[in-house]
């Protein structure tokens, strides 16, 4: 006799909640104000990766942004980790998840004084870890596409206090879906070069060397990090520097790195194919040395989601 | 026997729910991305202010927001008022409130398409509108002060489509209360020019001619086009320009525009008197026109909360 | 008996010659520097319009690009009209042609100073004014599609310059062209207003009000200027300002305006409908007033083409 | 008896023909839109230099310029090779050239969509090295000034897609004749940076110190390639960073780096002298490697040249 | 039997000295802080111009530059006539006087804190209305040149704080005299818009309309000012807008405003002719009507120095 | 018997003078154009610090400035040696002094040319060294605070000719002390970045890794030079970058460089603090550093003079 499921469970400022039920004001400031920061991090064979250096992140936006998460980090830390075994007996075999914080500064009272006047919202919750929408870019690559509108330069709000104002980041990435529905955005800051992509990171291949944007104009991702270590482990050059569309069309290989799929080849910049049109080999190699660090093959777990 | 008033009820999507009851899932693209649009009303003795204008506005955001409301401007008009009508019992006499809709793209599945994919969120509610933040300023003036870091330029999400992705501007106003805990923020565009007060406008008097940045840099306030209309009818000249710190710290009067407070007199700017540090006679002019326009005494109001 | 007809004849430096035997040298500064300026002038009813204000520009031209034509307008103007006279007996009933000049700087030797050494070289030409690819737009609107790449600015070359060194245009059309293969490219400045269209220019309607950029990021278009003649005969007001992809999106008109095609209507704009993504009054009456003024219903020509 | 040389040969679109009758049509695309991309190449003692990276990167520019040339870089090497093996008689002893490769869109038919339609032109010709211009400055040095106008941004074309859409150069260098009729051009990006000199690059040597200008705004030149490996070879240490005025100003040495010259030294910048005025000894060593490298003494032979 | 006339009296802070013995500390702020701010007006026919206006602009200048000046407008207003007077004695006929005032912060300490914190430096001058560098040009017109460094912008220092911090444009204005030792420099802001003629302000006439830059990017001058007044009183269409140099290179006339000379024709920029290459007949009529309402005939007594 | 010192001496264009009677003329360019060049040196133990390298960078200024000073370099040193020397007996122990020049373009004629006409005015004097304002700050560390004004940027004036036009710098200093009146600016460029501290340098320490601003937005302080020697002979990381407030808000330390003295710890950053708050370990091992270097325990030395 089937059984239902228990439901997976979300955390939300002290209560452990069934996802359906995981709700806040509609007068909290994560709505009011955008004013909330945000970290995502996945788990490799069940375990957390990276877990707290997401969280030291998260720190750094938290201050940042001025917002009192009213815990410590050691804190956080434990209760992610009790959410996450909370949600444990659902993962399946094989299956790995997505663990997001959203910290707002709370409730907001329309008025004067749009800063924090009340406990921060705490917000964790585990997501299965869909990713059938990029897993046949691993194989084929995916289509980078040039947004028209440009990247919130840092002067106005630093890309790297990770946050949930995002909705310049969801308009560019619409505009790029015109040319192709399954389009990549690959954002430009206000000067023409290349940015990010509404959260992930960018990088080319160009004789043998591989290049990514500095922190300028982009988040500092821990995926853009894990790369700049796994190239340094397999020997290939790595530099931070500016790029611009040009270095994309004429680069040998390009690809975006992100929390949930790692490393995601484009094989098309805005029409155009990358190199030969085919995955590169130093993406590949890139691929295969994260898939030896996380225990997972990163690409057969995508693939295995197609059915 | 005294009894309990009733709650105040809150619009979402659909239900009339008790404001304390009055949520949205943590998944909701307004947390998640940010991704909502924004409108807020007041009242004058009972009455919305151009609330048909506010509503045309509201879709002119979602429009460019590729949000889908699923309900027509006349519908969002007739269930506004139907929310207002809910809770004019609350409402005491001399007192006003702030209708306010947010408008997300609904929930938001983590993965590799932020674009609307579930039925918009609508949340219409009622707010008390306190006005002790702003009322001694209608006599004394308030300390405007100029924000370090600078506006989102339209380039990258442009200010008129009047969104919830507000943490730079929260940002902004933090820096100002560095200078004074009351400070009301100026907003300068990248360029260096006046652009908002997170979310306010702008106006200043030189010579006798009424002056406020054009919307390129700033979202077109229909407070701003009230002051503009009372103008023509008040005789004063008023232009649409670009405007510089120098043209603060020259004026003759400055002022602040925005929906609850209606106009808000500033008499210091960065620390130097704004004319000779009094409210200035067109603000005054401006504000009595306003009061009749609108048949409530918008200053007397504001000091009758100050009991 | 059929006979074939004489063929088109060019002018080339003093030359009338058939149009397969119009060359010029491949070490010409049009082709090695692309140091050439130009004009194209339609005719209406085989009258060319405004032909004396297009050599006009064109001397204005000449004379920032440093380019001495050695001759006169008086005699460019006489030699055009021989040249139009020449290929007047192909012109058949209800057709027109464009009458292009193209003028470069001569003979380039490469080495060490590109400045003009030689006699420019002057081409004259006329062109069956093939309007198919247009002419469908006129009562559907097209599609106006902003490029990812930017307007060149005027600090590096002033697009009042009509000059021939146009890749810039080329490759930003391209990219609009990844959107729809049919759409017509709106080029941002390089702080995001709006500019032009590879040389034709752009309008919004709004609120009944005819707005256009200024000359300052684009060309100043003598149909453009046409455009703003009739709007003032027809008592529409008229301005022109900055304008922003906002502007566009919630225009409630939108129209090109260029030497082919007159003015052309869009009804659609990066995906979203330009107001009721039909083609509005205020671009008929001028189209229609425009057809009046030249004496030549400009849609029914454009639209016998299509056969 | 004195015989008349045979006339050089010029390579058009398949055809070998004497100089003379070297022509393309009057409309094609080079002419029409400035739409073609260029590599020069010259010869040390009757070698083509590094003529296949030359090739390499003119077919970067035909792809990001969307152009097909509608031949393989092996065929366009072995083309070029027998365009240089027909002129090499006419080569005297001493003597090297210029080898030129233009290529256009091919005709383009004036209307609605400027993208290739037709086959791409294929101009190849070999110039004699006038080198005249130019040879008096490896003793004395030359006089390089800052122009007005600014390098067009690479958000608008990047200058790494070598093309012949070269006005804004053209300008750029006759705006410094007005101050030296001999000077060579010191090009500024629009913030204020040094970019190129029209095509050329430019170097400082500070403190013993190399440092050029990233590709960031100027051609990522094959002279300045070879620069930067000579300066390796001789531990000269070199950087490529960004460079301002002042840096020019307080340099000990300036010299550009362009195919003809090789390395030009600037012994004056804006009327004041560089370092003390004469030629210095990193740039002499330079030249003096090149020398070695290419075979050829590259002063010895621009002096001949002077008779 | 001759006599040596008594010396110019200058006015430092209380004190009217000869003025060999005019002297600041040299550890005035002014010096060692460029911390001050001035204002020049010249007499006509012996009588102040405008001296009020300037007086109240000085103390606009102070304020936003945070320098108390420690007497009022109307003491200083006083004190200058008297400093005016005592020098009267030395005016010739026919001759007039520059009356400068700087007022500067008084003594720094060098150390932490440069704010003011001693009484300002009050200076007041009356100078030889030296006229003889500009005479010429009101016959033949000046040479403008643009400067290859550009204005500071407002963001940093706005132009309209008249102040004693020029080096920037002192360094212009001999990057011009590169191109012609008398060259008139005009100075572009950092967008490449014309902004100011260091401290003088620059019109250009068009199709019989008066243009000159909006005051965003120099100096509000009250020459100016003047010439504006003037053209409405000739019925002269004038507009402030933004000029690029191509306005100047195809304006019909262009001319300079400044205190001392008034009104200076420019009749080439760059290089090139401005219109005919004549001074032009709007400008004429300025000069003209100026010379009325001063009742001075400006061009006769420049002229005059000329002997 | 008590006996009255004698007075300082001042160098001011040959002549040694008493502090009171070292003044210069109001008609200096120092005073009417801001037009002169600066170096401040400091003792240490009575022994001139790195003041030939000082001299050698104002000869550099004074050539991009276009000032002759009309002395060789070793005659100033020696000058320089010969005003120190003379007032050493006023030095009492334990104390420093600064020595600072000043060099202007001479005495400036009102009138159309505002280049050097005379010979220069050399200033020369020593100051007490006064470090009472800052010597808390070794202990507590000062309040860095971003000012609202932005450095001028090097294409309107380069930040490395070290001059006296520096109302900016002041006026950029008065905002921050709207936050604080002791606060320390933080000037960014015109793009946001981290720029310099009025004429000081600013350092952050992220990770262990020391980094400071390019010098292509601020000077190229000798202090900073300094710094980052010690940090290479401690074997500390050090890069040259472009900094944002993010890097200072999340740093691990900050501290500001300059010539009096010598590194200054911030400890709070726009009202957060840096790091714990707490002096960092890194700015002691490098104040401990310069300390041994210059014989002089730095910070013993500044606390002794509060007494």
């Amino acid at each position: 006799m089937s059984q239902t499921p228990p439901p997976r469970l979300a955390y939300v400022s002290g209560q452990l909640l069934p996802e359906d039920d995981a709700k806040i004001s509609i007068f909290d400031s994560a709505v009011m104000l955008g004013n909330a920061v945000t970290e995502s991090t996945r788990t490799f064979a069940g375990q957390p990766f990276r877990l707290e250096e997401h969280i030291r992140r998260l720190y750094r936006s938290l201050k940042v942004a001025r917002i009192n998460p009213g815990m410590t980090q050691a804190n956080l830390l434990e209760t992610t980790l009790e959410v996450f075994e909370a949600n444990r007996p659902l993962l399946k075999a094989g299956d790995d998840v997505w663990i997001v914080h959203n910290i707002s500064a709370g409730v907001s009272i329309p008025g004067s004084n749009p800063q924090q006047s009340h406990s921060a919202t705490i917000m964790i919750f585990t997501a299965h870890l869909d990713l059938r929408g990029w897993a046949k870019f691993y194989r084929e690559g995916c289509h980078a596409v040039t947004s028209m509108s440009r990247m919130i330069p840092s002067q106005a709000l630093d890309a790297r206090i990770k946050n949930r104002s995002r909705m310049a980041y969801t308009l560019a990435d619409s505009e790029t879906r015109l040319v192709d529905p399954d389009a990549q955005c690959v954002i430009l800051d206000i000067h023409g070069f290349v940015a990010e992509n509404k959260g992930g990171n960018i990088f080319a291949v160009r004789d043998g060397e591989l290049l990514t944007p500095t922190s300028e104009n982009c988040l500092e991702g821990l995926s853009r990090q894990t790369v700049l270590e796994l190239a340094g482990k397999l020997g290939f050059p790595a530099r931070e520097t500016r790029l611009l569309p040009y270095d994309l069309y004429t680069a040998d290989e390009v690809f975006f790195t992100s929390t949930p799929y790692c490393i995601m080849p484009a094989t098309k910049f805005n029409g155009l194919p990358v190199g030969d049109g085919q995955v590169g080999p130093m993406t590949k190699s890139l691929l295969q040395a994260w898939s030896e660090l996380a225990g997972v093959d990163i690409v057969a777990q995508a693939l295995a989601q197609l059915g």
